[in-house]
């Protein structure tokens, strides 16, 4: 998931643009190890008025059948989240391994607005007359939809047991599907979903990062980080330090002011660190970028001891290339997004600004490793209304999903990898018997949804046990109600 | 609940004008046996879009705090249906009566397009481009931003336990608040509430209608109103019939050609044969119209024998006057509603022609006592078409609130009268443990839910006992929880 902390800066108004080319550009490089059928349905655009009832556009959706040969098995459902599909289909090896198993079809549903599921082609991030049609509730009922239609159910015929998977916001948008649709679904594995994230500290996620990269190598790296701001900015106040600053970090944009560094660079560096300790899994991945094997492990190994000026500036550079050029075919440094093409990250900041409200803030003086920035609830709404027309309403998802509040809620297992920042708003305690927690103490972002690999921690192979028992179960129960 | 079987006619085009001015002139006539405070919340037109996201609208809704002075008791929450909250409130002396016992706050929130709600004020049955936001899903999130703005809930505060109540088509939204807001609602009264009328055999309705008027008093009464269609019919076709007719039953409008009757007189007849059913109550009644204690007995009554001809004729105006003038105080027979003013007849037609696709037809034959008319679903549609410029999206409710299924639900009680011609679509049996099913064998339309009466039947009572011992049990539930 896309942390909205920083990139709401007012100096990045040129991002949505950005952010738009990038969505309708589409992914070219994402490595095809798994095969599936593309399919489109037509779907309403709005669900819930008819005023333009007759509107529909096309939702992409993958399906793979090869180990369901007599079409009666269940259906693991992939509730696509904020980027291409494909990208998720490739990255959530659990459910191709698991589905030989339970003899399943595999369905992955693209999420309106994102990879090739853009309601009005490429006007559609024209907001908010277009994008406004962009929200979970639609999304949701876009799944519903599309259930319906491959897998129907009325009083004479009983659809095949569904359920539903989903890492980060999929993770958040697959248990709200057991909870809104419970007749479509028999049971949700959402990992890593942040459903209180919307009620919580706002300073939660930066701890989190922060003790991520302090435990990784040597606790020298979040202290160089936590320096690094105010040589970076010392560097920014001149011409010559910009300079410098360019030169060592082979910046692809021109670099012209202060507020490029203590702006745009900033902001980047932030997305970078999130992102390694999101994606910190024990072998090489290429989910958000290509990284190597425990890739805040090498970061921090590049800044393992104290370094101050300049030289912390180059330890610095030389870490971060770990997430921008391990390939090492990177020719310079783009600070305008450090998501590759594959993630939506303009639709995300246009669900942000809406009803994905999720203050972030950091508080500094050694509890996090980030400059001191409270949450200006202020500043936020003022730049989402520049940027798209729209305010936030702050307690709609709450209200609309619960937030803390679980308790009508049945057959959902929430996993979250202690290790990933977006944990502070996942749900690691319940005292209602129907759901269940499982916590990862190693596990970064959604880890226990990738496929199985010779290094995973012992503890994500012991997640995976539990929610394959879980969906066993929640098949068991939905074909003992119909019998 | 208003049926849709004849109401469709297309020789009622005027219909729609006429239903919009009723609900804009709206109820003069309410009994006010019940006090409250009115209030008004602003909440958005669309929750679901941000495409307009800042235009809203004022909901009103009625307030009672008498019996919870401490401001702690539990919030037992009318969800309005299709017509003015007033007299909802006025009859549901169920609420009234508990409200003491449990020291609880009363709310009667208003459906958006009905009584006072009018998003458009005058403007507001344009369709589609204003009565588009008319829809259910729409309704329930703005009874869910009410209870947000009323009883707040977030990470350190909880709110107040709340039991959602309704009756027809507000119980079917009562168990919906219930199904898809569980975190705002512990638990529903769902009082005669057809949940499961959108896929049953259309046919069911009028056979369960015929069998009230055949056990009502003699099985001559049901035979006389299958033969009366013919005869009426016969009347028609000649302008000295149709003079006949105009003479026995006093129209108000002008009646000048055949399809005046077997169009617009039969639909009404057979509305006002749905509507006795529904408020067959053991006692005088003014819910739908002023009515005597079992109104279907009164009415069969006078049709105790085998009638043919001008004798039918007769009688059956005479029948007719227990529901069109039991005052004595009507001076014609107003055949283009039989609904009074509260009741916003046009809205819900809308909402049949849109996710309330009720399919309803009649055999015939002994089958039942009306002539035979099968489930066109073309000229529906085509009708709906005509009249709002929409088509029904058959499937969305059932897609969107599950139909038959119900294996996510809990703590709701489905209670229906066994003499309401409703119960047919409504939820008579479960295999869910966690919801309640309550039949009432005497029962009309959701008489459970209407004050206590020195002539109730004994399985009312016992419905009664049973839905108060629920809601203690959810209200304990909720408490322990929060402990």
């Amino acid at each position: 998931m896309i942390s909205n902390i920083y990139t709401m800066g007012a100096s990045k108004a040129h991002f949505l643009l950005l952010g738009i080319l990038v969505t309708c550009m589409i992914a070219t490089q994402i490595s095809a190890k798994y095969e599936y059928q593309v399919k489109y349905l037509d779907v309403p655009l709005d669900h819930f008025t008819y005023v333009n009832e007759t509107v529909t556009f096309k939702m992409r959706y993958l399906v793979n059948d090869t180990y369901n040969p007599d079409g009666k098995g269940p259906i693991l459902f992939y509730t696509g989240n904020e980027g291409d599909i494909e990208n998720f289909a490739q990255n959530t090896g659990f459910m191709w391994e698991i589905a030989p198993k339970l003899k399943a079809s595999l369905v992955f549903a693209e999420h309106r607005f994102y990879g090739k599921t853009l309601p009005f082609g490429n006007a559609s991030y024209e907001s908010p007359k277009h994008l406004g049609y962009l929200s979970s509730e639609q999304a949701l009922a876009d799944f519903a939809e599309l259930l319906a239609e491959i897998n129907p159910s009325n009083r004479s015929t009983r659809g095949r047991p569904v359920i539903a998977f989903g890492g980060s916001y999929g993770g958040m948008l697959a248990a709200w599907f057991r909870m809104k649709y419970p007749h479509l679904v028999s049971g949700a594995i959402a990992s890593s979903a942040p459903i209180r994230q919307f009620d919580t500290d706002c300073g939660i996620f930066n701890q989190i990062l922060t003790s991520v990269f302090s435990v990784a190598y040597t606790k020298e790296c979040s202290q160089n980080i936590a320096r690094s701001w105010d040589v970076l900015k010392n560097y920014s106040s001149t011409a010559d330090g910009l300079k410098v600053l360019k030169d060592k970090f082979k910046f692809c944009g021109n670099i012209t002011k202060a507020d490029d560094i203590t702006g745009t660079f900033f902001d980047y560096l932030a997305d970078v660190y999130g992102n390694l300790a999101m994606i910190n899994y024990p072998y090489n991945s290429s989910f958000l970028a290509p990284v190597p094997a425990y890739p805040v492990r090498e970061f921090c190994g590049r800044l393992a001891q104290n370094f101050t000026g300049l030289e912390l500036i180059g330890r610095l550079q030389e870490a971060v290339s770990i997430y921008s050029n391990y390939t090492g075919q990177t020719k310079c440094l783009n600070i305008d997004s450090a998501y590759d093409d594959n993630m939506g990250t303009s639709g995300w900041e246009f669900q942000s600004c809406t009803e994905m409200w999720m203050p972030m803030c950091s508080e500094g003086s050694g509890k996090d490793m980030f400059p001191k920035k409270p949450w200006d609830d202020k500043k936020f709404s003022d730049d989402c209304f520049k940027k798209f027309g729209v305010r936030p309403k702050k307690n709609v998802a709450m209200t609309i999903y619960g937030g803390q509040y679980l308790e009508g809620a049945s057959n959902i297992v929430f996993s979250n990898g202690l290790m990933d920042p977006w944990s502070g708003g996942g749900v690691l305690r319940t005292s209602n018997n129907n759901i269940k927690v499982v916590l990862i103490p190693e596990g970064a972002h959604h880890v226990d949804l990738r496929a199985e690999d010779p290094n995973d921690n012992g503890s994500v192979l012991v997640a995976r046990q539990v929610h394959l028992q879980n969906i066993q179960m929640w098949i068991k129960q939905y074909r003992k109600r119909m019998a």
